[in-house]
């Protein structure tokens, strides 16, 4: 596997992309509406920063107002993503996706638990 | 730049390396003692998670008292670091690190305060 994105939590994506173009010479490669967020991917070398804004009520708008702007979770690129989850299985982490689901920009995607993971919300995604 | 690495905070670098070895196929491929924590990397593609144990007080140690586990930090690789900093510093971005320090395994490093980045602990890292 190799680092996919860190997603980020944040009130306003476009706002967020233009500073992050400035600030860190990243390229807004990618923007979609995806389950109620506007998501935003910069590209950051192999990987990328995931943009995401609540545009209804949903997980993204209950972080922001639980915990305030910042990274929600960080996701690891495989080309197996159900050899990956059958492994996570095994060493009987708590799956949030039982089974891989339809992501943002067309990906397959699947979340592990944090309270198994080190306290991080891990997702597995498969391009 | 590119995405250098997460930087997740930990109770037990060590174990928590084994568990993402054996759940993630990561390798460790770097521990040392800096700064008064154990510090863990695991190459992740052309990027790295980086395990921070606290063996002492200090940054670390708090954080884990306030949040518990977690996502620390995002770091960016630069070959300009002062650049980098210049560039921060123009944009009104506060500074934790006006210049840059030494930092974990022999690299540069210099912390951006996340008030005026989108609610991250921003890293610049040389390598």
């Amino acid at each position: 596997m190799h680092f996919d994105h860190a997603g980020i939590a944040t009130e306003d994506a476009r706002e967020l992309a233009t500073l992050y173009e400035d600030l860190f010479g990243l390229e807004a490669v990618h923007e979609e509406e995806f389950d109620g967020m506007r998501v935003v991917f910069l590209e950051c070398g192999e990987s990328y920063l995931e943009l995401l804004e609540p545009l209804e009520d949903g997980t993204i708008a209950r972080y922001l107002d639980a915990n305030g702007a910042g990274i929600h979770h960080l996701a690891l690129a495989t080309d197996d993503i159900e050899g990956a989850l059958e492994r996570a299985r095994k060493h009987d982490v708590t799956l949030i996706d039982e089974e891989p689901r339809p992501g943002a920009w067309g990906h397959e995607v699947a979340f592990l638990h944090p309270k198994d993971t080190g306290g991080i919300l891990v997702e597995f995604v498969e391009h």
